[in-house]
């Protein structure tokens, strides 16, 4: 593999120091770039692209030929995981995604396997290798996975939801098999994201998109004890590295301390989180990866400067802050909004460092 | 008017001593009632039904019929103001609330104008008298609106929104016009509000669900710092009690606190934050009312019942609580099981007062 010869990223996760505060945005290869919507076209539907790994290695890259990103992102989708088990994804237009098979019974939960990566996700861990070689060394390669309680609000609902009817209707009625799904759901994540640091993921982060929408009681038990128990079984080192493990819960500010105790390295926070005061929370026992709104991005370059300079004084001075949105870019933002708020964040932040 | 016999939810906001937890449900008139759709059906539209006093009258008694409710809630829709302001409000099937005319530059925000209650909302003003005639003094009866950001979200984005790209992009492309708008609207709501309680609403709740999409610095600013003004700008008192007002920021558990400060008497909490964290932050300056997940209706009775002992519990002992779910009822919820919680609000709530 080649020398890193970007580290800012892993090294800001770890809180040691940097030069300038590192920068890469969630959702930076999709729909925004023309050239993304060019290469998709070319790919046919979404998860064909995301199962091809040359294709999925060319829009990883892309926005790193544009901005000048301290990391890239594995580019894929956090319900890879739900179609190995033989759920059958799918994407009705305009709609999100489906499942053909959801999981709604006793039945159907006993009957899930855990898969395979290197044999039933191998197009992940092609696209990983692929973009590691792309990569030759110019920034880490950040891995993904979703976390169990969002993967399973897919795989119960069978589609995106506003309520969460059936999954929470299973949680609050049958919380033995809601735990059933989780474990084994738990136990594939395991499996997928240490395939991926085998792979050359360089770090990992935990997407809990839907861990927000519970009840404190029931994000400890439901959500966070099984990242917990991700985080515990990860490989922790490769490459002679730290490989830096990051959760983010949207809608999680509240339990910031409570994940802070989970092993992780590094907590993804949103825009309705103040980071001064998440610092407070957390200490010196994790980084903070966030947070400006996304909707910043329709605002002028010089609107997103000012912003930008407002998130990186909030964190304050030291290091332990990787700037990011706090969470994905909107499909119809202008791409030289994004690169203001890039340079902006290296422009503005040596002075906290 | 009639001597009101039940006072515990009035008694519960000012935090005075009550006998058992007082417990009303957000939109518990509403679609999960079989008598509330034919009602419905019988009126033609959404906003037909809405418009019609004695049809909204009808349905706001529904539930009082079938429960032991401390409260009844006047029925309309938060989007009445922008319909009078000449938005032209209109329910696309399926679809939730939509404008003909969304204000999306300065031409429109200057050309809004502040409704008068009474002429142009009278429809609702004669829903609360015949409301209060018809609940000769069982329960009081609650009054409400929409906060200024909440309302706003709507007039700007001209329909609901998951991301709230042109409402978020006149507030940081636009801030001075943003407020101008808010300014406005926050005229309207209280003047809305003050005539509602002058046909007779007991209490008035703000709902401001839409809040919890800004960082701390942009609610404060754009959201509380409004509702705040039409705090103290609303008739406190009539008919010689005090007539309390309660605030409710959906997803705003981190806020509480400034929340409290805003002269309300009351914060409504959704189910996020623990009723127990929640008194922390307040102190003894406001009360709480809330916050059980409304998916704990899709579980057994006597699970219901147990989560209701929960949410008691976690406020624990003395007056300042007023029971009532996170956030509206499911349409698909079973009457049975809101019958279930409200009987355990008042079978399990004794021991705390």
């Amino acid at each position: 593999m080649a020398v890193l010869k970007n580290d800012r990223l892993l090294r800001a996760l770890l809180r040691e120091p940097v030069d300038v505060t590192p920068v890469w945005m969630m959702r930076q290869a999709g729909r925004y770039l023309p050239e993304y919507r060019e290469t998709r076209s070319k790919a046919g539907s979404f998860m064909d692209l995301c199962m091809n790994p040359e294709l999925a290695c060319e829009v990883t890259m892309q926005p790193l030929r544009r901005f000048p990103l301290d990391a890239a992102i594995l580019f894929s989708d956090i319900l890879t995981i739900p179609d190995a088990m033989g759920l059958g994804l799918y994407f009705a237009e305009g709609e999100g995604p489906r499942f053909h098979h959801p999981v709604q019974n006793e039945a159907a939960v006993k009957s899930l396997g855990v898969p395979d990566p290197e044999t039933d996700l191998g197009y992940v861990m092609d696209a990983i290798r692929a973009i590691r070689r792309e990569l030759k060394g110019s920034v880490p390669l950040i891995g993904f996975s979703g976390s169990p309680w969002t993967l399973a609000t897919y795989m119960v609902e069978g589609s995106s939801s506003k309520n969460f009817p059936k999954i929470k209707g299973m949680m609050f009625g049958r919380p033995d098999l809601m735990h059933q799904l989780l474990a084994k759901t738990a136990a594939a994540v395991v499996l997928y994201l240490n395939a991926q640091i085998s792979a050359g993921a360089q770090a990992v982060m935990i997407f809990d998109t839907w861990g927000g929408v519970l009840s404190p009681a029931d994000y400890r038990a439901f959500s966070l004890a099984y990242m917990q128990r991700i985080v515990e079984e990860l490989t922790r080192e490769n490459e002679g590295r730290r490989v830096p493990v990051i959760l983010f819960t949207k809608g999680g500010g509240q339990w910031l301390e409570a994940m802070a105790q989970s092993g992780c390295d590094a907590l993804g926070v949103d825009w309705t989180t103040d980071l001064a005061d998440a610092r407070k929370l957390v200490g010196d026992r994790v980084a903070l990866q966030g947070n400006i709104d996304p909707c910043i991005l329709y605002s002028s370059p010089e609107q997103i400067r000012a912003a930008v300079g407002q998130v990186l004084a909030s964190y304050g001075n030291g290091s332990g802050h990787v700037f990011n949105l706090g969470h994905g870019i909107h499909p119809d933002v202008n791409p030289d909004h994004a690169l203001a708020l890039v340079k902006a964040v290296h422009e503005l932040s040596p002075e906290y460092h």
